[in-house]
């Protein structure tokens, strides 16, 4: 399931980025410099837009890197403006365009491990379900609440996006 | 990997039931009454917290009932306090302890529709990385979020709950 789920990923990050369009949108339109978007949050001791998304990248670039062992660039953390946090997720899907399904062969059984994490280690399957999945997810959300919250006019279905529904059988 | 995530998912709504704990002892030392922090919401035309949990815990019971054959009570959705909401989250929780690994043999192959999708089908598969875990994630992150906008002490690490580290090969 890891490449269904990679697969999803690379959707979901689309989605991001239609959002983060939207939002440079709604910013003309009232108007108001877009840069508030990219430096607001939800609490002041939580991470703002900016930040969120760079996590989000971050996540599913290093799990595909982990599940892989192919390498992935480490990117500066530079964006400020909506833009800028475009191109970042732009970055990561052309990085995904990259990999197969042969890439992720054995990815359950690989040793995932950190500096920071001194020597601890987590199986590939336990890295993917218990930390990948969740922490992208929660900093995908995140950034979709922020900007909701901020009154930009994206909804369930700009979330989700699009889901491979079958015609009836007649 | 069903099972695994399932697992996770049982993991995240213990972490939801913490969180709600958590809110509940933030508005008595406040204090005001924890159903404010029920009915709070990020924008005026998302749904509250109530609604938030009561959609995360339907969705991972829909997907176990869907995704296994086995049978889900449906809910009344009628919670209006945080420890309402902990019951609905433990009811689903002691949902999840009664299936099996077997339950999920075949669960990429099942054909998953509902009345309002009018005929229209997916598989499970499709079903389960598309919409299920996205949907649960979208809707438990928009929980924690709007507890964390509210100023109820809940960081990243209670978000993740614990992980499975294992010790370093000496």
């Amino acid at each position: 399931m890891y490449t269904e789920i990679f697969s999803q990923m690379k959707k979901q990050l689309g989605q991001l980025d239609k959002w983060l369009g939207t939002a440079a949108e709604h910013a003309k339109a009232k108007p108001f410099d877009p840069a508030v978007l990219a430096a607001a949050r939800l609490a002041p001791d939580q991470f703002p837009l900016t930040r969120q998304v760079q996590i989000c990248c971050d996540t599913v670039k290093l799990a595909a890197s982990f599940l892989s062992g192919k390498p992935a660039e480490s990117q500066p953390d530079t964006e400020q403006t909506l833009e800028e946090l475009q191109a970042r997720v732009r970055s990561i899907i052309q990085y995904l365009d990259g990999f197969t399904a042969q890439d992720f062969d054995g990815a359950a059984g690989r040793v995932v491990s950190q500096p920071r994490w001194k020597g601890e280690w987590m199986t590939g399957a336990d890295y993917f379900v218990q930390h990948a999945i969740p922490n992208f997810y929660f900093h995908l959300t995140t950034a979709y609440d922020i900007l909701r919250h901020n009154g930009v006019s994206v909804g369930k279905r700009d979330f989700l996006g699009a889901q491979t529904k079958r015609p009836p059988v007649t």
